[in-house]
């Protein structure tokens, strides 16, 4: 989430469909939950927790439990518990307006694995409707430099989905062209990747933060979705017929050749890999310190959650 | 050209519109000019130069002109003169069916230019119809860490073009984000790139070569521009309002920021620009001489325009 979320709302597009375009949701209880359960009062608020994912349609939803779980079965072993207090893997403001789930769950030294970051969020929109952010990535320690895995699910209304999943790279590519070519121009995931182009709903969707694009391989899906004027549950018929198996392909991809996949690294590339590693989580959390976060929580909560994740990063 | 022409000839969605889909030209010889000047044989085959541009459409070669003028004009005093041999400056094949241009021009010692590098073929496809290839690149030595240029057409039918226009990063952007700020953030990049997103016959364009688009900068024009079913001479006009004022500014970020703007570089930078700048080179050639140059023109003539882009690369 930390990656991208914050400059997704800073992007002139989806923020003008968020901020005015927005239309009220199509009533689909079935698939869609738009806003916090029932209109509860803050005290009322029952406590949830991130494999929850409340707030969003049921295929997605299905896609997001089968990645966590997919994920939590081969690594298991080698990750630690989630120890983050309680009031970090569920936050909400005092209106109820605004939910949020963080989760995360480092690697064992022996693993190569650093950890595991998985968050939602859920607001109420000020024009109607509302903005759900799922996201699940693994980054890998400095024992091995293969890429990291990223899956993101922005809704920001039931016909408007940005869909991001990626290995991002931890070498430069243009430098080590048997790097790209063991893991991405010998994997399948750029076939997955061009089964997006023929759906007539899906364009490209572009950062507004060209660092964040710069992180991305030439295999990423950065993809977003529109099904506005289709029939309806078509959105949620993506997800199930093409998002989730796309992503559970992908991700099997991670955990074989990735995760589970065994690289040579020695000094020089360990510190290379560290350099790179935290530039990117410092340029990151940089970006994310903007005002997206605190204008949807406020400064107290979106002090302590980035807190949480700087940690996170700095491990 | 040398960067992206043979990977897009490999490419399987413009071979398909290459190789079976391609419809006949429409007639509209005041813009287009879909093969060879008349049916000449070869032996009346008038000499053509870099300039020329003869088989493109008016405001294609009104495009190509202004751009190889404008950056002459600006570096004249700092590029020797193109001394390349006749047969290279102008090659075709026995058949006649086959035509293409190579003009280079290096930088003098004191110049930050390595070598400017133009380019075209024209060649008429076995099911009618033909392929124009234009493109002018200039690269920069290691005096200097600033961006190179590029611009490419890639036109398979009249209604049908393939527009590429960047300024390649020299360096890791994910290493070096103050570089990123200065020549792509600092910048009007980004808004010319958007420009085209507005536009209903253009989509993305993905180089089959995953090694291709690593090179690219995250502000990189990288269309296919589709008029089929549009009004007659819809092409002509989206490059003559679109197209060639986008590449007309992007140039001059060029010149002013990059070619004539001074960077600092120290020794290790040097070396690292060396080494990144010779991969590319040869990652390049490798990929260039792959089918499609020899396929098109042979491997005589293939060898010989190939060896002297190498020596060109290898200064």
């Amino acid at each position: 989430m930390a990656v991208v979320f914050p400059r997704f709302l800073n992007s002139p597009l989806p923020h003008s469909s968020l901020a005015s375009s927005l239309a009220p949701p199509s009533p689909r209880p079935q698939f869609f939950a738009s806003s916090a359960p029932s209109s509860s009062s803050p005290m009322e608020i029952a406590p949830q927790k991130y494999t929850d994912f409340t707030f969003v349609s049921a295929p997605h939803r299905n896609l997001m439990v089968d990645m966590v779980s997919t994920m939590e079965n081969r690594l298991d072993s080698q990750l630690k518990p989630c120890t983050l207090p309680s009031d970090i893997q569920y936050y909400y403001t005092p209106s109820g307006n605004s939910h949020g789930s963080l989760y995360i769950r480092s690697g064992h030294t022996s693993s190569p694995v650093d950890f595991v970051l998985g968050s939602w969020i859920n607001c109420k929109m000020p024009t109607e409707g509302a903005l759900n952010i799922t996201s699940l990535s693994a980054y890998l320690n400095a024992s091995t430099d293969a890429p990291n895995f990223l899956i993101e699910l922005i809704q920001s209304s039931p016909t408007s989905l940005v869909f991001l999943l990626d290995l991002p790279p931890r070498k430069d590519l243009v430098l080590y062209p048997e790097y790209l070519n063991t893991f991405y121009e010998n994997t399948r995931l750029e076939s997955l990747r061009q089964t997006f182009e023929k759906l007539p709903e899906v364009q490209p969707y572009y950062s507004s933060a060209l660092y964040i694009r710069c992180l991305t391989s030439p295999t990423s899906i950065m993809i977003q979705i529109n099904t506005e004027g289709s029939r309806e549950g078509r959105m949620e018929e993506i997800i199930k017929d093409h998002v989730h198996p796309v992503a559970k392909e992908a991700l099997g991809i991670w955990l074989d050749r990735c995760a589970c996949g065994h690289r040579n690294v020695d000094e020089e590339g360990k510190a290379y890999l560290e350099k790179r590693d935290g530039l990117i989580k410092n340029k990151t959390i940089e970006i994310d310190i903007g005002s997206s976060f605190p204008r949807l929580f406020g400064p107290d909560i979106a002090n302590r959650v980035l807190e949480v994740i700087r940690e996170a990063y700095n491990g």
